[in-house]
């Protein structure tokens, strides 16, 4: 089955909105085994739309369209795919129940333009929306299917999770399952290169999404039952893990690196600290990212200064100035300072060259070290990276977090 | 004059990756005032974008096209266009120096494929590529104009600012002038409805682009010369200052938020460190976004726990006890607890319920209190937020970073 994206919305075209539904849609048609050849962006103008769902049509079996579902007169999406499939616009009672009570709800006055949102086209199936006022519509004719979605993400998220995929699924011939490996601690290049058989079989399929310092493999299998493609992935995924070892940090697709990270935090009973130079903040903000990682994390420092090294974590004067900020042996005794300051069982630190400036032909922009202190031993890692100063030190937080990571798997290991 | 877009690439129809080309060339297009009215992108598949291309070229006037320049098989795009073009692909020598000696610098083997990055069409202009391996290139034919760029953005980018940006500037029989205003502290339906008239005209004209916690507007103009195009632009300027005096925080375009407050710190000689709970370092990460800040901001202080809270900030327990970590007196004395231990003039705090547990009726999440000590006094302000726990601490440290650049403001007026 073949599926194409229209999005529709001028402040695509004027590159206000970077357009992340396409990269949600096209991840999850991907999940279902659909296979998109377009994605089309155009304005808030009835017949260029009209044209292009004419097109769509004589080439994809499924069209899915986001945003122009709002209340303005701009907003025509609803009207040119119902004049496109040949529908009359009717009434839906309940849209029209829940459009009231949202806005009711936010203290809006309600104005003529609403009730717009409430016309459906004749004999659709209505997607009702919990989150906003613009119903999703999905129309079914031979041969075609066109789903319309409301464009901002935080209603089309949930309504395509929740309706559209079941949807879709249901309407496969085969079943689709997948399965998410998310790897720290490789590059993507040398995560392709260690499964480059792997990459090249159909089915199941293995596709990489590399994210920064990481990177995510997506097993995807098609087969006529649940049990059969769970059988076939099953293979795979050991395989993965047989080449990756431990560089695979979940295999759930909604944990992130740090969630992984607090979670052995917790199961160990361990406490930690950050002490943090060139990074001056995300480490820990990152850790903060999972709620409930108060019981693991209770402050953190910031030593932007050699003074605040010296002050905050105790490194020594001498330390500072026989190897300089930025060297393994400060990034030790900021892990270790950090941690006897914060009483706390582990500490991670990060110091380097975030450039533009600074750099020397010894100590090159993008030169880090990461200290990380366990239990009284401290171990630390040298880093290289190139690119912009916040790439540097987005790549750094990684990096951090891969590290203590492993610290901890070594040194728990037994 | 029309452009559109097309951007080839199967990771992009597999929502591996986020298309930010596509938005990023939309908006040096309309601030080179052409009119975009289609975006699309393709895989990598020659007849899927041969059709594309000759759908584009009855349409509009340039095709810029992103992507599929690499040296692999898989990589068409140059060729389908000289096809679509009637180009024969011949050998660029100043290209082939320049891959050599690209390759040769990273220390990669020269393999055969290499030098099909070489070949470029006929007759065109070639934009050599100082980030990469892959030549962009121009083609001109009467009525179509085809401009072919690399995918990554770090070579797109600068290719298109210092190469077509002006190249396309240059065949507009109108100058186009804009400039950028900067607004925090104001949301962007706010900021709209205070300037209705001005977003109606038609030049200049005025476009919104909405930020986490700050709006830009950029103010755009066609005239027959640049001294003309200054001269309307520079009443609308001014009435964008009038109508939103302090909340205007640059008109550069480069010029960041943090950057900004980093520069009234300089100016004004005085020195910041920071307090955070929820925002857990993010807000101290986002001034050491700004190069040259350890001049001003030395240290700061992730206090997540209320011991450390008391025991890093001094902020007094029978607060916590009679008021809570969530409240003004609390963020008040983290504020003046944090400049004291640091040893600085000024001192920004941040705590709150970023969720998505832990809220109450009295205090639901997304309730976040800043505090800001400068020189003796301390202010606070509350927020709410909605939304996941990483937007209302995205939004926290926005606000955070505004109503310290507020008070820095007041405190040194007269």
């Amino acid at each position: 089955m073949t599926v194409e994206l229209i999005c529709v919305g001028t402040e695509l075209l004027l590159g206000n909105t970077v357009n992340t539904n396409a990269a949600f849609i096209s991840e999850q048609c991907a999940m279902l085994g659909l296979s998109m050849y377009y994605q089309s962006v155009v304005g808030d103008n009835a017949g260029r739309l009209e044209r292009l769902l004419c097109t769509a049509r004589e080439r994809s079996d499924v069209i899915i369209l986001s945003g122009g579902l709002g209340p303005t007169q701009d907003d025509l999406t609803k009207e040119t795919a119902a004049e496109v499939m040949g529908r009359k616009l009717v009434e839906d009672k309940r849209a029209k129940q829940e459009i009231q009570a949202c806005l009711e709800k936010l203290g809006h006055t309600i104005t003529d333009n609403n009730w717009k949102q409430a016309l459906v086209p004749e004999g659709c199936k209505v997607l009702y929306n919990a989150n906003g006022t613009a119903p999703g519509i999905i129309i079914e004719e031979k041969g075609t299917c066109m789903i319309l979605l409301p464009g901002p993400p935080n209603e089309l998220v949930p309504m395509f999770q929740e309706q559209v995929y079941p949807y879709l699924r249901s309407r496969q011939p085969e079943v689709i399952c997948s399965k998410m490996v998310k790897l720290c601690g490789i590059g993507e290049s040398a995560a392709e290169t260690a499964i480059l058989d792997l990459l090249a079989e159909r089915n199941p399929t293995v596709a990489p999404y590399a994210k920064t310092g990481e990177v995510h493999l997506r097993i995807t299998a098609k087969a006529a039952d649940e049990e059969t493609a769970g059988s076939m992935i099953a293979p795979v995924e050991e395989e993965l893990y047989r080449r990756f070892g431990d560089c695979v940090y979940t295999d759930d697709p909604d944990v992130t690196l740090e969630e992984a990270v607090a979670k052995l935090l917790e199961s160990h009973g361990l406490t930690i600290t950050t002490a943090e130079s060139c990074t001056g903040g995300l480490l820990a903000g990152r850790l903060v990212n999972v709620p409930g990682i108060s019981g693991n994390f209770k402050e953190g420092y910031i030593t932007y200064s050699n003074e605040a090294k010296e002050k905050l974590l105790g490194v020594s004067h001498a330390t500072l100035e026989a190897y300089g900020a930025v060297s393994p042996q400060t990034a030790a005794e900021m892990a270790e300072g950090g941690a006897k300051a914060a009483g706390a069982d582990l500490c991670v630190s990060v110091t380097g060259i975030a450039g533009p400036e600074g750099g020397t032909q010894e100590k090159p922009v993008g030169l880090v070290y990461i200290g990380c202190y366990c239990r009284g031993r401290v171990f630390t890692e040298k880093k290289l990276y190139s690119g912009s100063r916040s790439k540097i030190r987005e790549y750094s937080v990684a990096s951090a977090l891969t590290f203590l990571r492993k610290v901890i798997l070594d040194e728990t290991a037994g």
